[in-house]
């Protein structure tokens, strides 16, 4: 059996068409794209449903291999298979790659259908609210009425309390991991600093790289980087890398990977690059800084229904602190909302809610259980 | 009396040459210009002297102002003059500029005799204890041959550990403020992360910018942000910037500058290309990132003398957190030298040792008398 747990689910990803989408910031984006995986079979009476929403820089590949020679899984596979936390043998999970992105669905890289060329800075700005639309449609497209659950970290938090926020009646439960009611001031500026250091690569050109053989890939790196180390904490640091010294006994006296931690971060960065792109990155950094339920606005903006929700914050996430958490449950409670709050302790920073299955796994499997 | 103490001190600037200094690295530096400014006088027995260190970016002009039109003052302004912190009816303050700067003393930027050129990448790694080294030349030359206090924050106050353990018997008391006995490697991280945005401006040109027109600013308006983010705290960004927009009350959908938040982070790097030089911003930062008294280092290498400690630490300050001050507080208390240790309730994270005169006076007065 557990030999049979290891073998990799072959997922394909298939691909939803949108015809016109009317965005927030007043432009109409069409056509729309979204890549997309599932796992798990839906039932017949399509009550099993679960929408995963991934966090900044993921994407539609959360489980299993696309080819059995793949070296990794998706970025949720911890999570996602036969007795996992969100089991396929009990749930049809779907994972689309958000709008704006850069593996599959429309984004800055995408073709621009009115001039044949990569969109650029000519992609509309877009947000959550406008994320979360495109993936509206793609649960209808399967004639389910209301998910079972939604649930996401990070971003795909917010994706998930924008989904409540604006369809109400449409999930028996919601899951939010890592998350915050808005972005901070102080995250804002981690991604502005982000945002200046692509657009401060030479190779960034406006925008307008597509066609270049050379990419703005050291400053998308640098962002990288930056955020890279937000979604670690200064205790995780110590554990993994202390002031070890990389690959030898003794200073050496150079201006780079010194030290392990640098490395570390610079290999971060370089796998980054191979992966995303640099306009995908300023847009979705973007949509982040512009979710704002600060203040009342969280409970002004929820309505009263039976959804059930479930609030999980991590110790040592400094990205989005315990108590921005405690603001989503404050805001829920007020509005006398059926919420489960669960602090869990974690030396991982942000990125425990990837990382922490061992924890993770029996909450999620009794709350989604017992909705 | 008060008008009095507002009327600022008029300072000059004055250099300390030193013909050689044997570095850490194994190079040797030669010749070695600091410069430094005093305040108060010295008194006949050469017993009432306090040397200051100054932080990463900070310089020699730590009171006062060089001219009567100046807008500022120095950068300690607030704790040094009569009745002040560093009372200057009392105590004679001395601060230099560090080696490897660019603010009057040698560093990347200055004169190589050799060639007749700007050091740049030919400067010669140095390390903090390098930068005591020089500095006690400068203390010797004016025949003291015992401060009664050394103090500094963050950098500052590395240098003052510093300064205890390779001249023990040279204070009769010391002052760490903010400051930590080793770099952390989340610490690494963000130095490591500004290094590259400097050294990926394509106006760096591998440190050769002196003759340019061109200056690698963006690069080092890139790495001041986000050193500045890591010198404020989550709360004190909430104070004061929240998520109020720029200038307008609803979004304009831009990259850049659309919060202040992000406005005032690019007013703080570009008021920092006018002051600093991209070179010695590399060399500094891997000075801090170098300076280990880590693990059982610290008890090991402090020797066992008369002098008093006071620790002070911030509780916002996430960049040297209080868990690195008590740190300190633990070796000295474990070889049973005299340690006050006062932690300080702050909203304004790492910047507080500069910004809490009020809370700081009371406890550096007192402390100062009482030796």
């Amino acid at each position: 059996m557990l030999k049979f747990c290891k073998i990799a689910m072959l997922i394909t990803t298939k691909y939803f068409e949108i015809d016109k989408l009317k965005l927030e910031c007043g432009e109409t984006l069409s056509p729309i794209t979204l890549a997309f995986e599932t796992y798990g079979e839906l039932n017949s009476q399509k009550n099993n449903a679960i929408l995963l929403f991934h966090a900044l820089t993921g994407d539609a590949h959360a489980a299993g291999k696309h080819n059995s020679s793949d070296t990794k899984t998706g970025w949720y596979d911890k999570f996602i298979g036969p007795n996992k936390a969100l089991d396929t043998n009990k749930y049809f999970i779907i994972c689309s790659n958000i709008l704006g992105g850069c593996a599959g669905s429309t984004g800055p890289s995408s073709i621009n259908k009115l001039t044949n060329k990569p969109y650029g800075l000519n992609f509309p700005f877009i947000t959550i609210k406008d994320m979360i639309k495109g993936q509206y449609k793609l649960v209808e497209s399967f004639g389910i009425e209301k998910l079972h659950a939604c649930i996401g970290g990070s971003l795909g938090a917010m994706q998930a309390l924008e989904w409540m926020i604006t369809y109400p009646e449409s999930s028996n439960s919601c899951i939010i991991m890592a998350s915050a009611p808005y972005q901070s001031p102080q995250n804002i500026a981690l991604h502005e600093v982000g945002r200046r250091a692509i657009m401060n690569d030479i190779n960034w050109n406006k925008g307008n790289y597509y066609d270049s053989i050379e990419k703005p890939n050291n400053g998308l790196s640098i962002a990288r980087m930056i955020a890279h180390i937000s979604y670690l904490s200064d205790q995780s640091m110590h554990l993994k890398f202390g002031r070890k010294i990389q690959g030898k006994e003794e200073l050496n006296f150079e201006l780079h990977n010194e030290f392990e931690v640098e490395s570390y971060l610079n290999y971060q960065g370089k796998a980054f690059i191979k992966r995303f792109d640099a306009n995908s990155y300023l847009y979705i950094t973007r949509a982040v800084d512009y979710f704002d339920y600060s203040g009342d606005k969280l409970q002004k903006a929820l309505n009263k229904n039976s959804c059930k929700y479930l609030i999980i914050s991590f110790s040592s996430d400094w990205l989005y602190p315990e108590y921005q958490s405690i603001q989503i449950v404050n805001a829920l409670q007020s509005l006398n909302l059926s919420v489960f709050y669960n602090r869990i302790e974690s030396v991982y920073g942000h990125d425990a809610f990837l990382l922490e299955d061992e924890k993770l796994t029996p909450v999620l499997q009794g709350f989604l259980e017992h909705i």
